[in-house]
């Protein structure tokens, strides 16, 4: 298994504080240690950074964690490994285009039979993940049902909703994908979030011995929805996401929710 | 106008030496300031890393320059702006998927008509610089006409070489595009390269006060090309690439060159 991070925010922002949580879950508290990834949307413009070493002895994930990259949308990935080797190729995030817009897509679970039960069109898999495969599908049928999502988007949601419910059937399927506005997250069996907004307080990472003050490091219009596989802190009220849910941020607000 | 700096290695090998030279290029020694990228192999993976800052004055620049990341293949780009403006979805490599594998592509020159002169297919821009465009209608073109390179290669790179006179004819156009094994380098103006291995010497950086003894940083059998917009070192003797020549390498060594 593995686990996930995303980030929907009104205006550019960090991810620092909850970046420096997620990594010690790659071999230090956690066991997902088999690689990560972080992609960071500024604008339609989309920059990864990837590594396949544990993201706990990682030095580029040392280097995101103290170079504050604002963006507006933020998809996050450590891995633990099921379906294909440790390597470049099989971490996460994915990246494809599609209607000129980056899309990334992360997920946590197993699907050891989608290579059989799934028929690829248009995007191939680079590496050989259950992952990756089931992302080429998704995006692919997208494709042949859709030519964009504005005007759209709940039809879109919906049919994004139930295809991730095709996934779900043939194991776990929890997802984080983008195309830089919105932020979809589905869940099978895990998936937590929470909005900040003013008025901010403080906030304490389960996983390492740091604090935040909120009021010190955003605007007063601020909105910041992050969502992860486990809560990230202690002291804060995380939303957990239903099994079948589909809940789409956009610009930091929940702006949807599908259920079955 | 802007900068490339490609490598094709027979053994995982990093390109610090190189890239410290290159980026002095983009605001220091060169006006290539309006951004920068760099993308590497490593087996079929590939990561980039990107930023619209000068890359003499970036971060990310210096942390790619001090960490080094061992690949096969290298593309980087120093960026002048002149279609598009300095914003992340403008800075090149730009990377597509086709068969499976991570298409890199990085341009120097300029096609102010490309947008008027071919028509895109399945393949569709994230920014707005003539670069991308032309990319992706080569990509398209290649998709439409081939299944894959293996057994082939010759007939391939043909085929891109005519469509790179074809992208040439609307301006200027120096090409690097690899899709993980195969570097295709194609030259309308200036493009040049060298191919080290054994007996290794030493090297100086034209752009930077930095001496290399490649003896201590190679093994016996490494071969290791670089190809460059300008050379980078002054006491080695590099080769020109002319207008219109497209040289394939692999492995490092250079296995194809075709002209007009």
């Amino acid at each position: 298994m593995c686990e996930l991070l995303g980030m929907s925010a009104n205006v550019p922002t960090d991810i620092c504080f909850s970046f420096a949580g997620l990594i010690q879950r790659g071999g230090k508290t956690g066991p997902h240690k088999d690689g990560w990834g972080i992609s960071f949307y500024e604008g339609l413009g989309c920059r990864s950074f990837l590594d396949a070493k544990p993201s706990v002895d990682s030095t580029i994930a040392e280097f995101v964690c103290n170079y504050p990259i604002k963006s507006n949308v933020v998809i996050s990935h450590i891995r633990q490994a099921n379906v294909g080797e440790v390597c470049l190729a099989n971490t996460q995030p994915f990246i494809r285009e599609l209607w000129g817009r980056s899309w990334s897509f992360a997920h946590n679970g197993q699907m050891n039979t989608v290579f059989d039960e799934v028929e690829l069109g248009r995007y191939h898999p680079i590496g050989t993940t259950d992952s990756e495969h089931a992302f080429c599908w998704l995006l692919d049928q997208i494709e042949k049902n859709f030519d964009g999502i504005d005007n759209n988007l709940e039809t879109v949601a919906q049919f994004i909703r139930e295809h991730a419910d095709k996934l779900a059937a043939l194991g776990v399927f929890n997802m984080l994908l983008s195309e830089s506005e919105y932020l979809f997250c589905y869940c099978t069996t895990k998936l937590h979030w929470i909005t900040r907004r003013a008025p901010f307080g403080e906030a304490s990472l389960k996983d390492a011995d740091i604090s935040i003050d909120f009021v010190k490091e955003t605007g007063a219009d601020d909105v910041v929805s992050i969502i992860a596989t486990e809560p990230l802190t202690q002291n804060e009220q995380w939303h957990t996401i239903e099994a079948g849910e589909l809940i789409v941020f956009r610009e930091g607000e929940k702006v949807l929710s599908l259920t079955n």
